[in-house]
């Protein structure tokens, strides 16, 4: 039961991301196992906004499908399994590609929150450099070694961004982690935009603070507008 | 009679909001009781483009429902007794987080009128950091003290701009405060980016003292198109 | 006949402007009427994009309405009256407020052309100050006096920018004006862009001046599609 | 039946870049025919959102069309013809005027790779200026001397900027070519922005030369998903 309604927010999460425009046909986002947290549930290598249950699979941390003969898996799959051995407090992992989080993964500009809600940033999202791990290739993230140095760049944080590639977000529950993934993309927008104004404030360290000792208020009534939003009752 | 067309203007008001980008799962708008300048109307806690009459509350100044048992109210709500108790010339107020406000609230550069529909905004709008009421915590109004020490920096203008987080919008109508709101928005798009050209001339002095002593003309035109935008009507 | 056509050119200016975002709830399109040079037609005052033949009406150029009787007339229509005295060659006239447009009138920087089809900004499209005219007032254009020193800034070229409030746009043809308003307001967005990148090549002179002399490629094209899009055929 | 294939995909291209913002009422793509090179397809000249297999012509490259009596032909198909001559590597030719390429046809700034999948942009996209052909004249590319001198400019690249008009995008696919044409818009406005931010870190030269040497990872689940949303299918 409490799978059925993992993999159904699983499900969502990939629709919501689809239409926020955090997800594009690339991106994708996966679930730690509540109940064995050696798996982890992520979807066949597609569309994340065609996604549906039956797509959805079961990996170990080995990033090696559960059942045999399963097909079409995503060749970055690894970032999952690294971060959910790097990170045994992270429950959902998202990477994503979405625009406005591009510019900050090739500039020294850090990405820092903008309102109480984007306090996740801390006191700016860390950069990743593939080029520190092989001094050639591509820059996907693909093997044990780019994936684990990676992770080891994500730090305690809840997002790490990827030169000349995208990021990858973290979150406690699904929810949480889609939650982070749309509005980094949000403060980034506005951190870029708040920068042609001259210096921006940011939020203060007593305040990044804070905000880690506290919940947000209210999450889920923005979990629920995006979700009746990528996925529209039938009547 | 005038308390249906008051409702009737309330919940137009959230769902223009929502579809103009003012609102997403968050902000709300309230409304003095004309007939009771001790009352106000305010929607439960919820998404905006969702309210309905049926959704829509009594509040006194302490912002207490009337009717007892009443749950799923906004924590924010104080906003609006403190405005509603400090103004006695405002009869709407509205909460929001607008995408192109936040970056004047995080930045030493005012708010300006760039067009005559803007000179609402004065000389530029006030900014209120809630850091000078207390010395932690997070971005939200939540207490008298908070909500007091903001309804002093709005002053006597329309609009107060809140550091880190977002901004409160009044008018002496419901119609008016939603135009502020949705005007102030696009006048800080249309700031930021003039900033990139250079020096940005604003209204003079003597347009915004002008503007003050006339009424605009024809301002229900907008509300007429944004609410049938919003709320298409149904053959 | 020929009328016919008019009406139904005018009609879809005003839909295709509203479609393309140069209008809103604001902005009017008229057309000189071909077989009386001293008649213009334009639409009530009302959203363009609401506009149907049954309200449009002839004005004479004082921005009397032929007809006895008429109501809700624009009280901008002098715009329309004195631009058409002043330019016999002129035979649609638009004003609008579009959003870009909107920085080049508050800014120093001149609108220039970027590319082929925009030629007809020629070496900057001008601005006019109506505190030029009047010490004080807001910044409609209502008076003959206002509207006349408009149309000297106007003078032989495309298009005129008011300081702190939109645009006027001419043309030969209703057609011609559409393409002018929706081409400027595009050309506009592009300039503030490119402006980031550093100093811009706009058109040279001798391209400005060839555009002058030659029509432009197949523009009914872009018509076409503007209208499908604006009133989209019903099965 | 390879041939029906080919057209499938150039309708298929029209719609999508007209439906990703890269064409409007203008722009064209073609095909060279793989069963004779000194062949190409092309549609009529016509809005590319409204492309049929019925309105894609063949064309030898002289640009003449094979069928008598053709009409309503591309002015600047002479792009096309002189592409496939200079460059027996490319199978697929477009010409597009997208939005936030404008900006880098117009400016010293070169246009660089931001992410992987934009290697083939390599160290800077070319610009063609067609006053290095003619001293007077509009912007468009209508003879032999200009295409071929554009062709010249081109060189080996995947794109070439002309400036104050658009671009010209190859590819040794269809898709290939529809997918450097969303991209390079993609890598355009992004490049903008993240200048805003200070120095921009763009993909290395071993980056950019390891892209020369393999293939991006499964680029068809973009053409898919593209194809979806410009033509979704008909229940």
């Amino acid at each position: 039961m409490e799978r059925e309604q993992l993999i159904e927010d699983l499900v969502a999460a990939n629709h919501i991301l689809a239409a926020q425009g955090v997800f594009d046909a690339y991106g994708h986002i996966s679930a730690r196992d509540p109940a064995n947290k050696n798996r982890y549930w992520l979807s066949r290598s597609m569309a994340p906004g065609l996604v549906t249950a039956d797509e959805v699979i079961e990996f170990d941390l080995d990033n090696n499908p559960i059942r045999r003969g399963e097909n079409r898996l995503f060749f970055e799959r690894v970032i999952h399994g690294e971060v959910y051995r790097a990170r045994p407090d992270v429950m959902a992992v998202a990477h994503n590609h979405s625009p406005s989080l591009i510019l900050f993964c090739n500039s020294e500009t850090r990405l820092r929150p903008m309102v109480g809600n984007t306090a996740f940033l801390g006191e700016g999202a860390p950069v990743f450099d593939i080029r520190n791990v092989d001094d050639d290739g591509d820059l996907n993230i693909c093997t044990v070694a780019q994936a684990s140095a990676m992770a080891r760049a994500l730090g305690d944080a809840s997002l790490v961004l990827l030169r000349g590639h995208g990021a990858v977000v973290v979150g406690e529950t699904i929810r949480q982690c889609v939650r982070h993934a749309i509005l980094a993309e949000r403060n980034a927008r506005q951190q870029i935009e708040a920068a042609i104004l001259g210096p921006v404030k940011f939020l203060t360290a007593s305040e990044i603070e804070y905000a880690k000792r506290n919940k947000p208020k209210d999450p889920e009534r923005a979990w629920r507008l995006w979700k009746q939003q990528a996925m529209p009752p039938i009547n």
